[in-house]
Formats: C-alpha cells, structure tokens, sequence
C-alpha cells in the first residue's frame, strides 16, 4: 500500500496519496518508512503529507534514527507540535536516546511545563516505573457525578494514552481511587465518583522496579497502573503496552544472559558485528579459564589415566552429562523465580526436589551406561565406574544447578547468568574429579 | 487480610467476615483461598460467603484443584449460576482439563447454548486463536447512532469480558469494522456508526497460531482483537490479558526447551519428581548419544594424543569455548525469531553476520590463548596448535548455531530445540577433531 502512496507520490498526485496514507495503519506504516530507505527529501515529503493528527503517532513507532533524520529536517514549528502531541513517555525515551545536539532542539521546542518534566522524568534510574511512566491520564474528583465525568472525559479524552481507567485525586493530587470507564458506563448519570470508585487499587512507586511492574499487570489483568510518590500524590500511570514491552525485553535479556553474553536492547540484525563481538567475548574468556580448570584435572590424573586411556573417551559424555543436567535444573529455577512462582525462602523445598528427581535420572542413566559398557567394553569395573560416577555427576550438577541461581538473586545479582554456560564449566570439573576418583578407586591406579 | 476473614469465620461472625471478604482483591483472594489449605467444609464455607457477582471471578482464577473441590461440594443450582457468570473462554480452559466426571456434571449445568458452544470450542487445536478467545463482546450495528450503542453497551456491557472495543457486524454476523468506547466517547451522540468505525482492523482467524496473535498485540499496541472465521463471520474476540499469558508461557516453553528438557504448563515446584525426570531423561539420553560421538573421536586419536598426552588438558576448553560460542549465536537466532524480529530468508544475513562476529571473536581468543600457551608451556608449536583450532572452533560453533534454528524454523520444528545443549554437543565433536588434526599437522604424529 506505502507502494501505491510512492507511486501516486512520485507521479506528484499528493492528494490522492494523501488520502492513501490516512488509510494505512500507523504501526504499519512507519514499519514501511523505515524499510523504504527514502531519500532525505522524499522521507520527509512523506512525513509532511501524514494527517495532522496521525503524525506524532507514526513518528513515535520510528527507529530513532528515522526520528533523528526527520527532526534535522523540519522546522521549528513542527518539530514543536509534534512535541505536543507525543505522549511523555515517548518524548522521554526519545530523547534519553538522542545526540546532544538533537536533544537540545528537542527541549527548545517543548513548552516550559514539558522541558521541565522532560528533565524531571530523565533522572529516574533506569528499569524504574519513572522510566516507563506518562503523565496523559484522566483525573476526576470524588465529589463529581459520573455526568460530569464523562464530561471530563470527553473534553480531555483525546490527549490520553487511556481514558479507560480514570484517577481519583484531591487539590493535592493524592490518590484516592480508580474507576473504570466500563464501571461509569453501568453506573446511572447521578451517581457520585466516590461511591462507585474502587479504593483498593494496585498502584506501585516511581522507583519499583519495571519487572516486577509488568507482573502486577499479569497477576491482576491490568490495562494501567497508577506510579505514586512516597507521599502517595498520584505522578503518573503506567499502560499494559508498555508493560508488554518491559516483559518481552526481559525475557529477551534473561535468554541472552544465560547463553554468557552481555544484553543489549538492539535487535540482532541491526547490531554491527564488533558490538556483537563485544557482548560475546567477555563470558567466552571468563568461562575459558575455568576450562583451563578442567584441563588442569586431566593433567592431575595424568598418571592414573596413562594406565587407562580407554578413560579418556568418556570425559565428553561426563562433561556433557553433568553440564546439560545441573543447566535443566538450574533453567526452571531461573525461569521460576523470573515469573515470580518461586523465591529464594523456597531453598529447600527446591533443593529436595532436585534430590529426588536427580537420584531418579541419575539413576537411569546410570543403569543405562552401566549396561551398554559392560556389554561393549566388555569390563564390568569399567561399567561400574561410569555408572557410579553418572551418579554422584546427576545429583552434584542438579543440587549446583538449582542453588546458584537462588543464591545470585539473594544476594541480588541477575540469577540469569548462573545458567547454562557457568553451570556447565563449573561442573565439568566436578564431573571429572568424580570420574578419575572413582576410576582410581575401583582399578586401584 | 484472609486472616482475619478467617478469625471471624472461626468466631461465626459471619456478616463482619462476609463484608470484609468484598473488600480483598479477586485475585489476592483467590491466592490466599490456595495457601491457607482449607478443609472441605470451610473451603466451601468461605466460598459461599464471597459476594453473588465476585464469586465467579474468584473461581476463575483457582487453580483446577481448588475449582474441582469446590464443584464437588457445592449444589447444580450454585454451579449453574457460577457458569453462567463465568466467561467461555475461562469456561472451556477448566473443562478441558477436569476428569470426565466433572466435566460431565458441568456440562449438564450449562444451559444448552453454553453446552453446544463449549462442544465446539473444545475441538479447536492447541494453541489456536480458538483456544483462548471468548464470545463475550460487545456488537453494534452500522446504522446505530453513538447514542444507541451506549445505550446498547449500557444493557449488555455487565457480561461482556471486554466493552472498550465494540464490534460492528451485520445480521450474517459478518465483521464490518470496529470501535473503541473512547472514539464513542469523543464523537457527537448523533454521529453514526458507519461513520466513525476503523475499517482498517486487525483480525485473526480461528486457527492462527496464539504466538502469532500475542505478537500483534505487541506490535499494534491492542486491547483485544476479533477472531473470524472463513467467511469473515466474527466468532470471538481474544483479550491482552490472555495475550499476555500466551507470551509468558511461550517464552517459558523457549527457555525450558532450550535446557534441552520437554516443556510443560505447570509450575515447578506443583510437579512431581516422577514428572520432572520424566521431561529431563529424554533429551539427556540423546545428547549422550552424540557425547560418546565425541568420545569415539578421542578414541580414534589415541595414538598421536599418547605421544603427546599433554594435547588432553586442552580438551575442556575446546570442547567448551566451542559450545558457548556456538550457543551464543543460537540463542540470539532463536530469540530473533520468536520475536519476529528475524525471518529464515534472512539466512544469508545472518551468516555474514555471524562469520565477521566470529572472525572477531576467534582471532581475539586465539590471540590470547596463543600468547598465554606460549609463555606458560613454553611451546611455541603448542600455542599454535591451540589458536588455530581455536578460530576454527570458533568460526564453525557460531556458523553452525545460527545455521540449525533457522533450518529448525524452515522445517517447521520449533527453532528452541537447537539451543545450547544440542549445539554444544554438535559442536564437541568438530572443535576435537579441528583440534586434533591440527595437533597432527603440526606435530607431524
């Protein structure tokens, strides 16, 4: 369709395209700017050709490199209303991202009430409400008729992120209570605000933190939150698309972390490969020195395994083993605790799990082994050994596996990065400790 | 708060108790009713105590332990009056996972239209949009005025799951357009329908994938979205919060597939160990299959590794610098995927992406390794050996895991189950032999 808006754009019919445009869903539509890559003039003929009312709302669904190439390209007077018709919590997020110069523009062209909100809200730490919160609510007072406030809506509706949930604050702007459009929709015209409010609203402070946020909105079905400061005057809300976006993003983060790099916002395709190079190396030369760890092992048992290479050739599956066992358990552990269906008190309701559900596969794979080397290799000490030490592996790797995410978010560190790959290293040595003790146990090398 | 509910329960003061229970959240009420472990009498007790229009909402959010234990005890005229009042969607997700006699007992307190709705939503396939969408929406006609249709969502608004977007549809049921309560709001109360509706919608089909569908909400920012069915007649509608369960389950399901075990809807510590070894046995089993690969390869190379025994040491790292390199690149892949954020046609993208990341990250590793073995071994051809197989290892691991998900997704399989432990046990074999043949090169054994 933005083809047919080019076509009719390049044969200079402006006003059929015009009315093309008015007709393509705004997320769609700056999904096809952004893959266009117009010309500066033309992207900008483009922008400029957008209905009045539909052009903050394209412009904040751009990449901030598009946004940047459409501001250096506007004038003033634009720039301000589209200023003016954002909503703060993407002027906030755009200019949190903008180069000096942009920024600075940015800010002249705001009205004196916004620029000092804009700096206001830009000092909140990151992952905080303050970061993902606007100030484009409904407030009503609780001596207004549910008439009245439909009047209140209707006469500020259109600048709000959401009608659908309204506020009510007194001349100090204390909190006192929500009411839901559907609630005053079934309420009859004279009845007061403060007798259908509700006063037993979820609400959650300026500096809780953004994941913990998005779970409110999953465990009350929530469309909006109200952020509070510390003397409950009501500062901002926070909507379920935003809290969507936090949600995805940690879960994003949680799986870059557990596969040792570090986490970016930048989806993949968009980051050059020395950023990503970046991410990736760190964890992969931490992780190789305890590698070199494991290695040291095999050179400690170097004797015992002169007498017996046929050892050798099952440190692959005692490493593998051991890693893929204590990275399950130590996934839903990360996973639980991400969602918030276990916490740290739960130590040993987990730990007692893990007990039993690895003596169960340790003990499978155990018989499993034994069987399979005493039938192939022909040895039952050798079968023995490797049983045994499958074993002890299974139960030290899932008990390791499942205690170090929890001890990370006791001490509050990110249990995502006890996962998989440190897992796995740190239980390689075991595993192999295990083994060669074993091996020189029952061959008595 | 339950605790006191509980206090006056004991006291028999039961109209204190009652009116304090209309005070407590549903769903904090629901998760405390789990975790105070009532007898069945007092379950059922305080069940009854729970306010006429509350009491469904309640039960929707137990668990099906709770749900089931409350059915069992209470009269077909109580049961009755609870599924008339309960949504479809929750309706159908209990009766699909209740025991036949339940289901039966159910079934026969549904009036007959409920019955024959919840026959035919039980037959859409798991993860269909049909699964979790509902039939309790609000529909206008083209030809009402905004006036009527207040009036319209006034009388029938109480049961609807959502009123904040309407449905227009025709006597056919066909869909025409949609519009939200705050477009209503914001027009004139005599402008009609046909006039102020979005034609422009977004829609899903029955059958459409739920991952799919959450993305939309994602990526249009929605509240709700119509289900249609081939003649683009409107069947249901999903709402965000059910949009939101899907993608926290969907990434749970990544991250659980990903630590190489089968996925499952239960929380972890609700699953017993049986079931627990059960999902991790299977894919153990079959990465030790490819680890004994591995160890067939060290077996193979027995001969050239006991002239030079001091090659062993070295086998954890490469076995390990391989897996993390090679997991990392999946991981990303993946993820990209499951966001929608990469496609497979963007193979070729992705590869000359990762082959410069990880000619980056190889030569940066090799470097260092190269230096480190140089100086500490002291041999020069040792140092070599190790850095080279270390930019191979590197260069393959990463090919190799952005390569699999993407032939996974291509295949239709789930991408998620080439993560980190399959990669890792893939790539165990090649960094061996990469490493060993270098050993034999250059020390010519």
């Amino acid at each position: 369709m933005i083809q047919e808006v080019l076509k009719l754009f390049y044969e200079k019919k402006y006003h059929e395209a015009r009315s093309l445009l008015a007709d393509i869903n705004t997320v769609d539509l700056a999904e096809s700017l952004e893959m266009l890559e117009l010309e500066q003039h033309e992207l900008v003929k483009v922008f400029r050709m957008l209905p009045k009312d539909n052009a903050a709302d394209v412009f904040s669904y751009l990449s901030r490199d598009l946004q940047k190439r459409i501001i250096d390209s506007i004038t003033d007077l634009e720039l301000a209303e589209i200023m003016d018709d954002l909503f703060l919590d993407d002027t906030v997020d755009m200019i949190d991202e903008m180069p000096a110069n942009v920024v600075k523009r940015l800010l002249l062209n705001a009205d004196k009430e916004t620029r000092l909100l804009i700096n206001h809200f830009l000092q909140y730490p990151d992952d905080s409400a303050g970061t993902i919160m606007t100030i484009e609510f409904v407030d009503l007072r609780e001596d207004m008729t549910v008439r009245e406030a439909f009047t209140h809506i209707r006469q500020t509706g259109v600048d709000k992120e959401t009608v659908y949930t309204c506020y009510v604050t007194d001349d100090y702007r204390n909190l006192h209570g929500v009411v839901s459009v559907r609630t005053l929709l079934l309420s009859a015209p004279g009845d007061r605000i403060a007798d259908i409010m509700d006063t037993q609203f979820v609400f959650v402070r300026t500096l809780d933190d953004q994941e913990e946020i998005a779970r409110l909105f999953d465990r009350y079905d929530l469309l909006s939150i109200p952020v509070v400061d510390n003397e409950m005057r009501l500062v901002g809300i926070i909507t379920i698309d935003d809290a969507l976006d936090v949600i995805q993003e940690e879960s994003t983060e949680d799986f870059v972390k557990m596969a040792a790099m570090l986490p970016s916002d930048i989806p993949y395709l968009e980051t050059n490969p020395v950023i990503h190079a970046r991410r990736r190396i760190p964890w992969l030369l931490l992780l190789m020195v305890s590698a070199i760890f494991a290695g040291a092992i095999i050179d400690f048992f170097e004797e015992s395994l002169a007498a017996m290479t046929a050892l050798y050739a099952f440190i692959p599956m005692m490493m593998g083993t051991g890693g893929n066992s204590g990275s399950q358990a130590a996934t839903l552990v990360i996973r639980g605790l991400a969602l918030g269906q276990v916490v740290p008190g739960d130590v040993l309701r987990i730990v007692w799990k893990e007990m039993r559900v690895s003596l169960i596969v340790g003990a499978i794979l155990a018989i499993i082994n034994f069987i399979r080397i005493a039938l192939i290799n022909g040895s039952v000490l050798l079968a023995l050994t490797v049983a045994l030490s499958m074993m002890v592996t299974v139960v030290l790797s899932k008990l390791i596996g499942c205690l170090l995410p929890l001890a990370a978010q006791k001490m509050k560190m990110d249990p995502a990065i006890m996962a998989a790959p440190v897992i796995t290293t740190l239980v390689d040595a075991g595993s192999l400790i295990t083994f060669f003790m074993f091996a020189r146990l029952i061959f008595n090398i």
